[in-house]
């Protein structure tokens, strides 16, 4: 790109669709410049509220997305979208049917659609999804949803990046409701009961409230629970306020302050982590040093243990320059 | 613990379940000694044939588990399960009856089960049942199944540890088979469709025949699909046999190789992050130090990249003394 960096991010904050994408790809791809833009970029954002959304396939998450998408830009909100989900239409997973529906959101100026790759990305998926928001937030976007699929631990990094996290649920679940006490009942700040129209809805209803009511909140907001219809639109504005209601409670109040911190901390801790593994990486082996290493793994000649202190060593790493 | 290292492994060698359950303790608070014991350990292993399960929560995976450990131990085989589904009744997770059914196994002296937990694991979760199947490795246990929840990085990751991967389905999935397609299908080197005896079994086997048609299978290998009903048994003894076939496709393979070689390649690598994070984490910063820069983060003085920068050269990375 024969622009300079300044340029480029002043494109960017200027709403250039273009330099954006081309910021998300670079950022992606890790490319050298990718550490600069990100420095930049990130004084110039900090407004946008990042909403994660997660739930097992079939919740209708991504319709819900739409509607609640479309809820915002009515609202005069320019809307982002994060889809890490592999089943998700916005990432190209699902039905053809889906995928049409999706494209009258992504070629409407203020909505901006971006699917991520659930594998293959280096150092995880959360530290991707944070530095795509981060590029969105200084582009203007004043809303960010990222979707995911929810079981894991994915999921709950990604959580730890949204500024609030709502959980779909569906009736019929059965069981399921308690397969999402272990792990996704501590990360929901509010709960959606979607495909309402359907029975079950007051079972599931029933089983979520019991769950909350033995859940201890720590920081005293209460989860509230939205029936929605996404297929129809009910409950969609009821879920905007509910979001909008969250967002006022949590901006200045000292839990949304403890929760700022922790979120910022696990955020520099990885990314010092992926930071430390590339920079070693790079500088002390190339493939075929690698290849002699998994050679004498396989052989049961020398353990992993022993050759990453060895890298380690060389690297320089404890050597204390500080 | 008073006893010398050489003792502790000893005894791990020896078949002491006590020792065994120290070591994986140790290994998962990261003890110092952890390194030391897993080098020692790593000579000691190599025999056993670990088996990575995923499926969807609710697909029966506990209950085919027991069964097929069953059939393990009546083949004269030590069998180590490792639990890191949050739904299982292994882990804690799932209704009382399954757990109660689970006790008769976990006071099988031959049985051993480990569960660990899905969230705060350092470093991931992969990595940590690697190093508890290392151990109960090098302890005799023959076959070593590792059972997850079936969609997100973690599961793919896990399968990269495992010497054969089962992906689950059950009948009336519906869509949910194309849900598997994005990130399990690739993974899976054996499916099986539990729960048999309900009906839409041929709908899913057909579904899934379907997209493995034109899955292409890069090593030659034609995932074979086994019907079971665990609740009753029937099925698992065919099971083994595929495992066992499997076994014996890849032990002297070019593709089993090349999947062993990648593997190594992948916990080196993950090794020798989480490695760098610990060391220079550890020496860099302490609990007031990360609050300062959480600070001016939130306050937005400074972005995470520069703060980054500024540890990694303090901690001597990139000064090469190799």
């Amino acid at each position: 790109m024969a622009i300079s960096l300044e340029q480029w991010v002043a494109k960017i904050c200027d709403g250039d669709r273009r330099a954006m994408a081309q910021a998300i790809s670079a950022v992606e791809r890790r490319e050298p410049c990718s550490a600069d833009l990100l420095k930049t970029l990130f004084h110039k954002g900090g407004k946008a509220y990042v909403v994660g959304i997660t739930g097992a396939p079939g919740a209708g998450k991504s319709t819900l997305l739409e509607k609640v998408a479309a809820e915002y830009r009515q609202r005069g909100k320019r809307v982002g979208i994060i889809a890490i989900d592999p089943t998700s239409p916005f990432s190209g997973g699902a039905i053809l049917g889906d995928r049409i529906r999706m494209q009258a959101l992504s070629t409407d100026e203020g909505t901006y659609i971006r699917s991520m790759a659930t594998r293959g990305q280096l150092g995880g998926l959360a530290p991707a999804a944070r530095d795509v928001a981060l590029i969105m937030d200084a582009a203007g976007y004043d809303v960010i949803f990222v979707e995911t699929v929810g079981v894991g631990q994915d999921e709950v990094d990604v959580a730890r990046l949204a500024d609030v996290t709502v959980v779909l649920l569906v009736p019929g679940m059965g069981d399921d409701v308690q397969a999402f006490k272990a792990g996704v009942m501590e990360i929901a700040d509010l709960f959606v009961i979607n495909k309402a129209d359907q029975s079950g809805v007051e079972r599931v209803e029933r089983e979520l409230n019991a769950l909350l009511s033995v859940t201890p909140q720590p920081d005293g907001w209460q989860p509230p629970v939205v029936r929605t219809t996404a297929t129809t639109g009910e409950g969609i504005i009821s879920l905007c306020e509910a979001l909008e209601e969250f967002r006022a409670a949590t901006e200045q109040s000292p839990a949304g302050l403890k929760r700022r911190k922790e979120n910022t901390r696990l955020q520099l801790l990885e990314l010092l982590r992926q930071s430390l593994f590339e920079k070693v990486a790079q500088e002390q082996f190339d493939h075929e040093r690698i290849g002699e290493y998994v050679e004498e793994i396989l052989a049961r000649r020398r353990d992993p243990h022993s050759i990453v202190e060895e890298i380690m060593r060389a690297s320089g790493v404890g050597t204390d320059r500080g």
